[in-house]
């Protein structure tokens, strides 16, 4: 970030730049108040004149297939987080990207995990500009330390559609790893040593891409069914012999929480829900992966089974609960973006019921709507809570980037969004006066459940009132956050130097807030 | 067609203008020649602020969801063929647009039928300037007969595909008539009382067309799946009575033919194709809906019973037959673009190894390959061959639009390409001189099979030697056109007027042929 160039305050009264990594964006104008213009991006017309005509599109190795594919200084090449910490894909590519002498390359992840910290010594040689996407781990604390080159860019999973749909983003290369695929680059997540499930994060990659690699361990005679990536939108298929360590992949079971405290969270949750009205027959829910979401899904479903309802849709995340409710018939649907377990995978391979989903169809603002805003609830985490609902999801309160936002932001414009956290973490407050990154508006924020109480968003008086005659411990976000402090003492304000290190984008593309580099303690 | 309009000879010797309805087009260049640049169309970025929030789209009729589209002179309108001869939709669009005084608009269906007759009469009172599609029918006589304002443009369904994605035609409103959807615009052809087995004739214009509406009759609650076109592209959704005519849809049976001329041919050509070597283990196919073709698909049928063998895949036009097939393990996959039956309809439902296929992945020469290119052996029909192999299917010896090239042209690219044709139609020879019309170019045709005798392409030296000492009759194409007309006659050359009705564009988009305007006989 250039010193000289411009900041302004935006509509949720944070200083943002108006300019990240040389290009000019738009700060955050408020919810639902920037309208887009233009047209989405054009991909290069194709011809099947320059593609094999037996269809078969195998080339011998990674590394052919990015030299064919033109790699070069500069260019934005994506990879995706379908492997999640089991991934050996994209530290291949720039093991290859270093090996052939490139420089500069933006690396577009859908998100990064623990498993691409060696990815830090060509972020320091300058093979890897920057990253355009969540910085998590040693990721997260070299750019919070302000060792990146370029400035990095956080979306959300719609945000990611919507940047790279809308052309703000123009990705050179997609490395897509498949966990089956056959030659003419049709490609599925659900079957293969290292399925994961689906390939939704790659789905923008595909249509919009120039060039587009399917790397599979899985190479299957044509046709790969389901064809959840199109080979008609693929250049070259790489058969190697492992892309992902498949028990990094998806554990092969999930453990609800054992903690007393997260089950009191959930159970809180569960029975805010139903004293809310928002557990009928055909709601839909979706809640994260997390124990205490686990947890959650389990109290809805005795809930379900009690009243002999069943619920029409859950979004996933799936897992074996979720699995266990569709099976059971509490769930008729689950409109699935991500499994989490060897069940989930299982399910979306055999039930026709148990559906993938993209960041297109689930997420994406600049869509004509997004399945996201027809849940009736959904709960998530945050790390922080401010007096206003506002909230963060990707820095703690010492300032260094740790989560992704994965479809977060998205998630809060269902029909009711609960944030259950504790009170307090490590004896550190969890709401504060102000958050140290603001990721999601409070006012798309309805309902904070904590373990000493509940804070409903007083934007929602509809809920207040249900609320009114319940047994469930009702307070001000005030009165919570004087709670912990009274505990935990008033939390010291971290310092940060000026230098802007990351931006997070708003799902439309503006500037919400700005991360920036963390002062040694 | 203004007279000064400049002509041009193109590759295969057909003299076709350079500019169509006031824009330029580009003559065909020969096969794999032309080489598209630029970038694909871009829809308009949409944003969700512009969408209920609750995700319901309905509006409470076809006329309102028309004018809330902004329906005005001169917009593109398109509809699709997946309701055939049992379509009620088309025809309420421009009695709509009648009633409201709108003129000059034009009609942009994946294929009319005999049932769009009535639009006729908006055709001469100038509400419609002009078809771009197939015309047939009375539709077909109108045009050839000089009647239509504007000239009509013939696309294969894959270049039907093509023109939109590259912006080559702009669609202001699409309605997608389908038989279930839900309040999102989420839509599918397998379920309801109009059910036709897929939708994918309107996927290019759900990804690229300004406005789209869904007009349904079997209105279910979200999620509808499959989701075979997603709502999320979707502006308005129409819940209407009936959609379509169920027995014009779909026909309950299939009959294979009875005649014993197209027996022949039909065991002709399975008998072809096993001298040729084609019958294999693993092998794919493509065989039409007609009868010929059906009886085609039995002799595969035994001869795979017979050698104890599968193929790998067949695409579709599926029918009961093909659905035999699979079910019986004599095929593994059907890739299938259009159910003929309602067999066809409830494999697809029900069947995950019969998949719905669009002329996206099968049909579309500006994608990075397809599908059709991937088949062994298409089997197809044609109204005229010339010496050079070179064929038709849109015009009779007469002149007369009265076919739609359908995915023709876009088959043409299987491995081979076999046309049984009879070698002479009411005493009128099928092997000519010169075609009426080309609609696709000699080198792509490999063999003509007649009753009387099979004719090999000379550029396929590798299926003359397979078949030298076969039992089948094999003559030159040359020997079979003077066997015609020793027994008809050698036709009178038809004479046609200079006046360019309609164009027939190649699977690139150039122009591979002009259709002028008939003389009374």
């Amino acid at each position: 970030m250039n010193k000289e160039e411009k900041l302004v305050v935006n509509a949720i009264g944070r200083k943002v730049p108006t300019r990240v990594n040389g290009e000019t964006v738009v700060p955050f104008k408020g919810v639902g108040q920037h309208r887009p213009i233009g047209n989405k991006f054009g991909q290069r017309i194709s011809s099947c004149i320059d593609f094999p005509n037996d269809g078969n599109k195998l080339v011998s190795s990674l590394k052919e297939s990015l030299i064919k594919a033109g790699l070069k200084d500069g260019m934005t090449i994506s990879t995706h987080h379908h492997f999640r910490n089991g991934d050996l894909v994209a530290n291949e590519i720039f093991d290859i990207a270093a090996e052939l002498g490139v420089k500069n390359l933006i690396w577009f992840p859908s998100a990064s995990f623990e498993c691409h910290s060696s990815l830090i010594k060509y972020l320091e040689d300058g093979t890897i500009h920057h990253i355009e996407g969540s910085m998590n781990g040693q990721l997260g604390r070299f750019a919070s330390e302000g060792k990146m080159k370029g400035v990095g860019v956080l979306r959300s999973h719609g945000g990611r559609y919507q940047a790279v749909q809308d052309g703000e983003i123009q990705i050179d290369i997609a490395v897509i790893a498949a966990p089956t695929a056959d030659f003419f680059g049709n490609a599925n997540g659900v079957d293969g040593p290292a399925a994961c499930g689906l390939l939704g994060f790659a789905l923008a990659d595909s249509q919009y891409a120039d060039k587009v690699i399917v790397v599979t361990d899985n190479l299957v005679p044509f046709p790969c069914l389901p064809w959840q990536i199109q080979g008609n939108y693929v250049d070259y298929v790489v058969k190697v012999d492992t892309i992902g360590i498949p028990e990094k992949i998806v554990s092969g079971t999930t453990e609800i929480t054992k903690s007393p405290d997260r089950l009191l969270l959930a159970e809180m949750t569960a029975k805010f829900c139903e004293y809310a009205g928002i557990i009928k027959d055909g709601f839909s829910f979706q809640a994260g992966a997390g124990g205490t979401a686990l947890s959650i899904g389990i109290y809805f479903s005795e809930m379900l089974k009690k009243k002999g309802m069943k619920a029409r849709f859950a979004r996933g995340g799936s897992n074996k609960y979720l699995v266990d409710m569709l099976n059971e018939g509490l769930v008729e649907y689950i409109l699935d973006g991500q499994t989490f377990d060897l069940d989930g995978v299982k399910s979306m391979r055999d039930n026709p019921k148990h559906v993938n989903t993209s960041p297109f169809t689930s997420y994406n603002y600049h869509g004509k709507g997004n399945f996201a805003q027809l849940v009736d609830v959904v709960i998530l985490g945050a790390t922080e809570v401010d007096v206003n609902f506002n909230a963060n999801v990707v820095t703690h309160s010492d300032g260094v980037l740790l989560h992704g936002i994965g479809g977060w932001q998205n998630c809060l414009f269902a029909k009711c969004t609960i944030l259950p956290v504790p009170l307090f973490r490590d004896r550190i407050p969890v709401i504060r006066d102000e958050v140290t990154t603001i990721c999601g508006p409070g006012e798309l924020i309805d309902v904070i459940i904590t373990e000493r109480g509940i804070a409903i968003n007083p934007l929602r008086q509809d809920l207040i009132e249900k609320l009114k005659n319940s047994s469930l411990p009702i307070r001000t976000i005030q009165e919570l956050k004087n709670e912990a402090e009274k505990i935990c003492g008033v939390p010291i304000k971290q310092k940060f130097d000026d230098k802007i290190v990351a931006v997070v984008k708003w799902v439309d593309g503006t500037i919400i807030d700005a991360i920036r580099k963390v002062c040694p303690q």
